[in-house]
């Protein structure tokens, strides 16, 4: 048992405060300002919000206890534990009113991933791993999450948020991927990590992540006895580029495509 | 009133029964079999099992009316009203516990769509348009539809089920689109269209549609206030190539865009 095992019960209630803040505008209707920069970037006053009622609790319960988020500014740890927040993964799903934007919340321990939590409001599914189980709390049923036995490409369900994500070499290398893949679905961003956490899908690839995108999948994922690594098949995640699957047999055959 | 507008609530109907066939295997961890062919089209049997369900009820109460489906052989009509059937619309999502596969429901009056209703089962969202309106019913609610007011590319939402939908010519033409739009989100079939429905997204272009995969989205659009054609503008849709749009004038600059 780590020490953020304790912690269980406390990242649901983030998630719950969370959701009061981020449901209501989900719809799509609302309006979303530009973050700015040249890419589009939308951000929406739900984001900042729920970042905000996410802080509170934290500060308010654990006050030794660090905070990075994507919308504020960083708050340093006094004990080794970070909460790494992402309040709405997904931004620009949730402007169109598409259902599969996620909260991600992870819990750092000395700069480990030690717990990890992706919730999902329009579809009332929270996933949750720490140490070797991961769970789904759903319509209040806990289910224990596994992944697939899928082993190569040609038989995994692949998925990536967006083909225009990867660019130059990087392109190239994942399309070897989705040429070969049984099947490949592109636009949901954290939600496709907890369907691979639930055996619905073999295998995500994805770069330009920022560490508060993949701080909380880690757990969910190898919880849920998966393989999290990056594209070299360390723990550095350099450019943010990530590979999540099912087994290390997949996992081995996309680094290796990914490699060439 | 046109004569379809009394089969409103027959059509629920035929979503609540298909709803009992889909729902159980939708959380992915069902076995698809391949429907043949090179490319891979995965269908389950929950997906046959819907359409029968549906066909036995027109079959039952309306024993003059056609039947056009994705699954079964045609069943010609005898009063000029022909029923198309796509029970599962995103089988790939489907077969990936992913949440936006819908059940789409058109009726033809003498080869025009006249009806149409696009249900949602995970979400517990069900769209119908005919004439000149559209609803939204869910959580035993009622809501009349109405698109966004949006009125030029580069202000957007744009969506496409995959950008690998689209081959040589075609490709080159949506990329203008992507490149222009304000956001643009790929994997959700015919739920897209919903959500441009609702004033959600603004503007969907896809190819390689059948007939029962657009045949009911045309009067949800349409209902909603939005206007649906093809790539030539008319109503031919042509290598099953269509657009819908929150506006005349989006549809026009994105007809522009795809004609150059």
């Amino acid at each position: 048992m780590s020490r953020s095992s304790q912690f269980l019960t406390f990242a649901r209630e983030l998630a719950e405060a969370a959701r009061l803040e981020t449901l209501p505008g989900s719809s799509g209707d609302m309006a979303a300002r530009n973050k700015g920069g040249a890419a589009y970037d939308p951000v929406t006053d739900a984001d900042v919000a729920a970042e905000q009622a996410m802080r509170r609790l934290i500060e308010a319960r654990y006050p030794d206890h660090g905070v990075s988020g994507e919308e504020l500014p960083d708050r340093p740890s006094q004990n080794g534990l970070l909460w790494s927040l992402d309040p709405i993964d997904g931004t620009r799903s949730y402007i169109c009113g598409l259902p599969t934007w996620v909260t991600l919340i992870g819990l750092l321990d000395e700069g480990r991933p030690s717990l990890g939590a992706i919730d999902v409001p329009r579809l009332d599914e929270f996933y949750i791993g720490c140490g070797d189980t991961s769970f789904l709390h759903s319509g209040g049923r806990e289910t224990l999450l596994s992944v697939s036995g899928c082993r190569t490409v040609a038989e995994a369900r692949f998925a990536a948020t967006d083909p225009f994500m990867f660019h130059g070499e990087d392109a190239d290398k994942v399309e070897r991927i989705r040429g070969k893949a049984r099947v490949t679905r592109f636009g949901h961003d954290g939600y496709a990590y907890a369907r691979l956490a639930a055996g619905a899908l073999d295998l995500v690839v994805e770069s330009g992540l920022k560490t508060y995108d993949y701080n909380a999948l880690i757990p969910v994922i190898r919880g849920a006895g998966g393989v999290f690594g990056d594209w070299q098949g360390g723990e550095a995640y350099e450019g943010g580029r990530v590979i999540a699957a099912a087994t290390q047999q997949l996992f081995d055959e996309a680094l290796d495509l990914l490699k060439r």
